[in-house]
């Protein structure tokens, strides 16, 4: 069986304000250990590791913000994985200056081919083996230069989520026929019901000469200013801190926007891998090991004639009493209560701590 | 118009275990500012001074535990009140005994004859003025050798408090025909239509040398070695350190059951003054301010789409989004979130880390 040797992309730029308080800027979602002992980050490095399932991954390379650098590479070193380079972004331009800047990279190394892998560092994926085996079929289809889209089978009628309207078979996957925003409910329905949507996971597997060919048709200054940020990087070993004046004049735009609505190379590859992207704290009770009455407790807890709550105390004593579907997160300087039905609401509250100005809060 | 001297003897023995995480045995309910800016011992002190009403208040007696008595001539300095006497208790041993030292420390400055007000420091009393009318009144009554409590008319059937049935009228009271225990639901009910019940509010109007010769008959154990203790004291100016030894050899009891179910000398005061023991987070919440949907915040709170809820916070950033009649107390080391149902059961919590000897959250 042919192997494919992939290099992932790992990006680690969000804040991930919908699970305030844990979740704060200085310590984002993917550099907290949300759904086991390990952080989203190193569940995500651990899941682009070694060989089999047709897949051969290599050292990743990182791309995160200054200010988690350090933390990123302890994370990494705790967990015995080297990044082949850790690119260090001086401001957050959204996704698509990203991938050229990793395509960049790859020519760099002398492997303008390589395979390239851009995923989140804060997702949840349940079964690793579908995921590799997803991504080995993928890579078949990357390698012919397509550029793929990881495409999940929607589980209800979700407005939080872009919608990918499959087209033609292409070996294991599609053609896209169309991308969609976030659908309102009604939409949605009728998306679920068609049978051929899927949820746009903002996975991408792709070929690095492809994208960059890609980007020059579709957005050239991004690729322009990214490459120019890449050439005029500060250099420290595998550490690479991005041009600030040249990155700072890249357009900021997402992948999806700046390249796949517009290339006439996507296709999406269904991956049924049990993925989840933790966007609210009822998300993570979904994934979440619960008792017999549907609660789940992390950390110091009492949970005492309660049914279907999330309570997760860091460093507090926390008890909850005679409340179902109720949604706790406890820490020592800030306590969010909310039911699992409002949980998402939450980033009304980070707006209004903005808007405050109390920083130490976020 | 007569005016009757009385001095009030306050005491501050309780722990509060009802109010945690706020109310903890370093800083008990009374001690806390929980309905305005001054603490419960303060308003208390404050309710009983001065001049007015048909009665004048002489200086209190505190009565407290030993590890209270920094905080508790503290507060009473900033509130300009020089007590008489600050009894110090080496250990509790409930009501009955300091009614004893009360009125054998009145014995002792020349005053057998003088009306004693016992009363707890953590109740709240809305109305000040019918308290004074209520206390003047009640002292005609004490006056004459009867042993006065203070009867709040039910304004609901609570469970939770004991209830006196009233016989003859006498003066402006009544005779006290039974003391009843804490009914069950059905029962209250039947008191509250009978309408001839009263909720034993634990507040006390005496002659020192009434209650004196009552205990010598009905309880003369803790009467001796009350005032075994208190000759035995360690005097420090108004401090008066009780002799550890002979009030640890005294019985623990309260002056309901040792004294008040026994003597023929039991008076019944109606008292409507706005009474509540502030016995749950919930009746905290029916005591406070509340905005437009009926919620009381205190602290530093965000509460969104919710209504009828009690939200505390003590340092610590709270919000609460789309939750109906909850109550949140957060503390920098324990939260607690339960129902305004549900709030008496906050005993079972207190109860659970007592077990598990978590000192440092009681």
């Amino acid at each position: 069986m042919t192997t494919r040797n992939v290099i992932p992309v790992i990006m680690s730029g969000g804040s991930g304000t919908r699970l305030w308080p844990l979740s704060r800027r200085a310590t984002p979602k993917q550099l907290l250990p949300l759904t086991g002992e390990r952080t989203m980050l190193q569940e995500t490095a651990g899941r682009v590791c070694g060989d089999g399932g047709g897949v051969t991954f290599e050292r990743p390379v990182l791309v995160a913000g200054a200010a988690h650098r350090e933390q990123i590479a302890a994370q990494l070193e705790n967990l015995g994985v080297a990044p082949q380079a850790l690119v260090i972004e001086p401001t957050g331009r959204n996704t698509a200056p990203v991938a050229a800047v990793a395509a960049g990279l790859a020519a760099e190394m002398g492997q303008p081919e390589a395979l390239l892998l851009l995923l989140p560092s804060d997702h949840h994926i349940r079964d690793a083996a579908a995921f590799r085996d997803t991504v080995a079929r993928g890579a078949r289809l990357a390698e012919q230069g397509r550029i793929v889209t990881f495409g999940i089978k929607p589980s209800g009628p979700e407005t939080g989520y872009g919608y990918i309207r499959r087209g033609a078979a292409m070996g294991d996957g599609f053609e896209v026929a169309a991308f969609r925003e976030k659908p309102d409910r009604a939409t949605a329905e009728g998306y679920l019901a068609d049978g051929g949507y899927y949820w746009n996971a903002g996975i991408f597997l792709f070929r690095a000469d492809t994208v960059l060919a890609e980007m020059a048709a579709h957005c050239p200054e991004i690729r322009d200013c990214a490459l120019q940020a890449l050439r005029a990087a500060r250099r420290d070993g595998a550490v690479m801190a991005l041009d600030p004046q040249a990155f700072g004049a890249c357009p900021s735009d997402s992948f999806d926007y700046a390249v796949m609505e517009k290339t006439a190379a996507a296709a999406v590859m269904p991956a049924d891998i049990g993925w989840s992207d933790v966007g609210s704290w009822a998300a993570l009770w979904e994934l979440s090991d619960k008792d017999a009455d549907g609660n789940a407790a992390h950390g110091e807890v009492t949970v005492i004639d309660s049914a279907n709550a999330y309570v997760r105390a860091e460093g507090v004593k926390t008890a909850v009493i005679g409340l179902d579907n109720v949604v706790v997160v406890a820490t020592r300087d800030a306590v969010l209560v909310t039911s699992r039905e409002r949980a998402q609401d939450v980033k009304a509250v980070v707006d209004a701590l903005k808007a405050e100005g109390r920083d130490e809060l976020l």
